[in-house]
């Protein structure tokens, strides 16, 4: 169950890595990270990886498209503890005319996977009207998806 | 997308509906629960639905058994926003030997569908090593199965 | 250190009791609600209190006024469990031109005090300036004052 | 009300600041951070003000010891948005032979003030019942009070 990958095999262009420290505020009475909290992780991914990207969240809002999420898939292999540190890998995974997924891994210091999730955005007007992923934004998304 | 149903011909016996009011701390800047925050929501509901059941989570727990989380998938059909009131409504939709899924419907005050989810949990002991449900608990989930 | 109250000999009209379940969600390692909680715990009974009053918080945002957090103070007596059932009682105590002050008390199921927190709300308008708090808010808080 | 300091100024020996980047997770519908998550910064600030110190919250809580938090004050001078990134400025301001106080402070990109909190911790058995900061703990926290 528990995959073992070589994070330093991931393309830098493709993906991003982020370090992060387990806190008491995420944890619950089992001494683990609370089930509802990887979306956060997630998120923290996917905003990374996109500002690595040339392309913030903040100015894609503000230019009039936001992005909320359909759909979460989330596997919890092994739990992850308080005070541990661990590395959340996030990738783009596929990229249609109006909707985008990304893929979020969270690795321990041994790079054995302890939670995977896929969260799928949906592109929308501010007045919440499904619409395509502006061109400029969809190119970019496409050169960088993950193979 | 937005299915409708009549919430009052599900039977009792084999769910539970839980009021839910939200407050500024579930929001998040776009003026909507935070997508992360609905595990929450749905973890209320399972609770509660074992102790409409008769079986208390925390005493199950001390007992000494443990049912972390495998699996959760979330579909977003609508956003839920600040100050609304949804009914949330959890069902048991199936039980194996070793794992139980849950699943969750939120609804607004028109009976319309805004988010569900299903959660896959697992039965471990303290040591965490994977167990059989205990049969007192399978059979009690097994009864009140939703159809 | 623990405070005894008798609950009900408190106005109704001048408090609002709600009870609180307490989940995994609000819990961390220590098995105890996580210190930072409580906040949205205060939250939930200005919110309801002020409602009960005939002010919907949402209501007075919509007509153009917001009232942000200007200062929390927090004492923390006993720990609250996973699972326990408690009140939290919620007052005005203060009420000036352009602030006003309520005071939410967290009492468990013996009526022992278990946490306490006064939370300060500035009056500001849209665009951030602070201003006095409208003439019908803030007589209908007056007349509400806990003695 | 917006103190402006020199952050260079303070001695790195008996402070750390630490960079934070705020997500959607933690705003809320007025698009800033919402007033309880700022718990958790100052935990994550006293947390790694510990570790630099060379005592690790977990080591301590492995030896037997607890630090629950007894009181937390904390004064908002200014709203943070979304997407900025801050610095968690966190010191020792107290210690007293059962308890001890962390200051933090949360300072924008042009060094303004933000917000402010101080957090007591009481140090308790495993059983919870109030007991001396060991001497070790003691004696490393007194050499590194902030002036």
């Amino acid at each position: 169950m528990a995959e073992k990958i070589d994070i330093k095999s991931i393309g830098p262009e493709i993906s991003i890595i982020m370090p992060h420290r387990v806190y008491y505020a995420e944890t619950d009475r089992m001494g683990y990270v609370y089930y509802g909290n990887y979306a956060s992780w997630f998120e923290k991914g996917r905003t990374e990886l996109l500002r690595k990207l040339g392309m913030s969240y903040k100015e894609i809002e503000d230019s009039g498209i936001l992005l909320p999420v359909r759909c979460m898939n989330v596997r919890y292999f092994l739990p992850v503890k308080y005070d541990e540190e661990v590395s959340i890998i996030t990738y783009i995974s596929l990229v249609k005319r109006m909707r985008v997924i990304f893929e979020s891994k969270v690795y321990d210091q041994k790079d054995v996977i302890r939670t995977s999730g896929t969260v799928e955005l949906a592109c929308v007007t501010k007045e919440g009207r499904p619409t395509s992923i502006p061109d400029k934004i969809s190119e970019m998304l496409k050169k960088n998806l993950s193979a």
